[in-house]
């Protein structure tokens, strides 16, 4: 029997925030906070999510007809007064937090940008500590970090610490952080002021050095066609391989930045939202700031083009990798071992990618191609 | 021959900034930033410098009559538009970057000021990147960190960066962080910023992590009474041997946080201003981001309240000193060795810590102890 808790979903209208609130509020009590920022961004970009995503009182209205009560506070959490009204009132043993500014290319468009990613993420989480403390520190933070925290050190990648043997002497320290986007360096940032609330107010928190994430659907959110889920596919917003999936199925190059040979920790949507409730349901303790590395395989930027390529002839597809000039300023060809032991440890059994997982994505990509805004998936924000 | 730069001074009206723009006038052509929010937090705390520093006007002109010519610019970095015209209109070939709230204790008394902090320290340095960039990368960027960056680690404490070796791979590798404070955490969040920026867009930086500065006066500072320099003995914005030297003049017991084991780097104001220009003087190489303590000693607290305390004795003064409830929380005894090689490689010839040191700022804070607001001294701001 699992236990039921309250749980405080900060940017549950997102792409990962809204199949997690599905998914924990048939064991959980969930409330959502989003100010719909999301939305916001699509429309400063052109873009819009490939899948028809209904609004949140039509999404909340849904999920109840299947059982699923959800409650929504609609605010910023960069306002201090909303989000402590949302603790008092809703009283939450954990407090999810996914509202950020998460897109890489968002932060590195141009200066204002670059600050308001900064400040927007620092800010919302401070005033999340903040909201944590006024109540007595009883509610468990569970922080959506990000692999790209870490950069791609020559060395194996440690999941938050790494004991460091030097001069004789030792200590257990945070993993040095080499981020490749302001997106990425806000995380960084994050991680370092939740690191210190911890320590000194007794705050405890789960920092989850999430990998990219590909899959659309969950069983949840397949209920309904008003639960679906939102499916980024823009150069912005879109991730790697839901982006290549929709290049495939539209008979477009699948655009691989320069060699392809970066190599990162991906998870499937499944996971994630099962990860987060591992997370929940295993409380650190009372002071204690833990890591984890919340993917489950990895994979060059390169091989997942080869599949998706394999995938789609299976089906009778014609697709051509090309590769472009790489807008980011990274390694293309690089050592990479990162650990991620800590949650299979607590018990997550990974859904791998595999072709049933490619093919489901790409069932999806076929299914709304018509709404693909063909001009936003090419990249033009550059790093330089 | 010393090489005459083109020298911004960000925050050079404050108690590091001042000296610095002082002494670098003499070789150099120097231009001064500064909106004064240091001599309104003066007001917003009810506090004062002990020494009776004059209006910028005054200063400048003081300084002019002694050859040193020094150009002014009033306006907030937070500005983009300020700060990028600051950087058309003087075309510096180095920036020096000392425009940040640096106090520890004004970090940590409530949300609001935790978060102005790191929101002000964040977005004038991305300010001040995105000035270099659009000025063609040409001007280095000599930026005052703090030793607080790396916390007390278990371990000797490296110029910036340390080799980890690890399962038979290694790396030179950003050192860990661990900041006390949420003012400490916004230069480890600048030292992310910075670097990256330095990667990514060719710009060369110098971080300087700097220990605690003391003393009051330099070889500039004492040509004119209009040239004095500020002397913080705040709770606030004193820093601790400045601290003791008033505490032994009015005849106050030396109040030692806790133990007084805390152990920390200790510069020399003398020193500060001379390793600025040693850093202006030796750039990195475009693109390289590199870090140098700037510190010249290291000292527990206890070592300098017994040190104050004797000096004060051989005066015919009594001191004593008294152990108070630390409002930090930091280790009390701890393992503490901290390199600083380079500076002293450039040329840095250091002025220790001496009797001499001591009673010359005794003697100022005796010459100025009738402007000392006492009830300022003793700490209210609680780290929990």
């Amino acid at each position: 029997m699992v236990k039921t808790m309250k749980i405080l979903i900060l940017g549950g209208d997102g792409f990962c925030g809204w199949p997690t609130a599905l998914y924990l509020s048939h064991n959980h009590k969930v409330a959502i906070v989003d100010s719909f920022i999301r939305r916001q961004w699509d429309i400063e970009l052109g873009t819009n999510s490939l899948t028809p995503i209904t609004s949140m009182s039509d999404r909340i209205r849904a999920a109840w007809r299947y059982g699923k009560e959800i409650e929504f506070f609609y605010g910023d959490i960069t306002s201090y007064e909303f989000i402590y009204g949302c603790f008092v009132q809703f009283n939450p043993d954990v407090v999810v937090h996914f509202a950020e500014q998460r897109s890489a290319p968002y932060s590195m468009i141009d200066r204002k940008h670059a600050v308001f990613t900064q400040t927007n993420n620092l800010v919302g989480t401070l005033n999340v500590l903040y909201a944590i403390r006024a109540t007595d520190c009883k509610c468990h933070l569970v922080k959506l970090g990000t692999m790209g925290e870490y950069g791609t050190p020559n060395i194996d990648i440690e999941e938050g610490f790494i004991e460091v043997n030097h001069n004789g002497r030792k200590d257990l320290l945070p993993y040095p952080k080499q981020a490749g986007s302001f997106y990425h360096l806000s995380k960084v940032h994050d991680s370092h002021n939740i690191m210190f609330a911890c320590r000194v107010w007794g705050i405890k928190a789960t920092d989850l050095n999430q990998g990219v994430v590909y899959g659309v659907t969950t069983d949840e959110t397949n209920l309904h066609p008003e639960l679906i889920n939102r499916y980024d596919y823009d150069e912005v917003f879109g991730t790697v391989l839901n982006r290549f999936c929709l290049q495939a199925v539209l008979g477009y190059p699948l655009t691989v930045y320069g060699k392809g040979g970066q190599t990162r920790g991906f998870i499937n949507l499944r996971d994630t939202v099962r990860c987060i409730e591992l997370a929940c349901l295993n409380p650190p303790n009372n002071g204690e700031y833990r890591v984890f590395n919340q993917f489950t395989e990895q994979f060059s930027v390169l091989q997942l083009a080869e599949m998706v390529k394999q995938a789609a002839e299976d089906f009778g597809g014609e697709v051509r990798i090309e590769h472009i000039a790489n807008p980011r300023v990274e390694s293309e060809q690089h050592y990479y071992n990162a650990k991620h032991i800590m949650l299979e440890e607590l018990g997550l059994v990974p859904h791998l990618l595999s072709d049933t997982i490619l093919t489901s994505v790409m069932a999806v990509a076929m299914q709304y191609r018509d709404n693909a805004k063909t001009k936003v998936i090419a990249p033009r924000v550059n790093w330089r």
